[in-house]
């Protein structure tokens, strides 16, 4: 399972599983689970069938079975920690972010180049950018969330990936270029804001209130 | 042309062709640009083709004009203000963030309930989210990020949508629910971090490094 958007299908049913078992639901419906994912309930039917996890018309699917499944085919049985580096404005939101505990995903350091950044006592601790390398090799960091200023990304990609960063989600627009086997996970603001302007400009022109 | 992913190609361009202007470049290959954007460049010259912009196959396109006929195609022919409910963490840093000035973006204001974060004097001024409503109308904005913990989020948009906003980048993991004539763009910070754990450990199983 390669795909992309399959993945992210999966992680959203899985999320949206977590949270009714915290409310103690112990069925789901395809229904149920289209709602919380934003898909069509013949997809989720459709992901799970991919899976061999049937469901039962009348009953639906038990939601501990769809939990465990899910976690055994998303792999994630751990949590994982991710390392910052650019400590600016996004760097130290993402740092001090609290919902990515529940996930099983910790932000255990950041790193930047700028000395008045350094903090290494503080509850996310800051280095200097030349220690990424001893930290992510002594603490087998495997992640990291690249959030410097866009100039800068090709390079602090590289420090990453020759540590040993195997993954990272790229704040910058920057493209980066690196070895195939890395996997590279891109937010860009900007045109995420521009196709929001794009979409809706549109939809006054085509008669949309 | 209501494709997003589509849409979101021509911006790529469209900011790479920005840059290569200020660097006083002329000319500019499909390659180039394929480069920039991550696609190939037969994905550029056939989004290209659909918009009948034609390149010379010696001597490329012309910066200037592509960037002309981009903007047009984009409809984004000045500035827009976007604002911002919930000046947590995350909501705080978009609002610091100086990289949208250059894409004609503007964080005019921001909204929180907790009153501790009120500041109207500030650079991009926070007020009390009753007085959103007051605020979008008397200056016609239309875009909105959505920066509140998960379990606001619906409600803030409702505020938003009810206010007359139009379009929202959402940064909780909800699913939004609204008009269908509103635009909605989802980051997912959790899933886009645990999408890269998954694709990073099935690398590991199949033998990559």
């Amino acid at each position: 399972m390669r795909n992309r958007s399959c993945v992210m299908r999966l992680l959203r049913y899985k999320n949206a599983l977590l949270k009714l078992k915290a409310l103690n639901f112990v069925r789901v419906f395809s229904d149920n689970l289209a709602d919380a994912a934003g898909v069509t309930s013949a997809q989720v039917r459709k992901d799970f069938s991919i899976f061999g996890i049937t469901g039962n018309r009348r009953g639906g699917y038990q939601v501990g079975d769809l939990i465990e499944n899910l976690s055994h085919i998303l792999g994630k049985d751990k949590d994982y920690e991710f390392i910052v580096v650019g400590v600016g404005n996004i760097g130290k939101a993402l740092m001090r972010y609290d919902g990515f505990e529940k996930s099983g995903i910790k932000i255990s350091a950041g790193f930047d180049i700028d000395p008045t950044k350094y903090d290494p006592g503080a509850a996310v601790a800051v280095y200097d950018l030349s220690k990424l390398n001893e930290y992510v090799v002594k603490n087998k960091i495997r992640f990291g969330i690249i959030a410097v200023p866009e100039f800068a990304a090709q390079q602090a990609f590289e420090v990453m990936i020759n540590s040993g960063i195997k993954g990272v989600l790229n704040f910058t627009p920057a493209r980066l270029k690196g070895p195939e086997d890395c996997i590279i996970n891109n937010i860009n603001l900007e045109t995420e804001l521009e196709s929001i302007i794009y979409f809706v400009n549109v939809a006054d022109k085509t008669g949309g209130k």
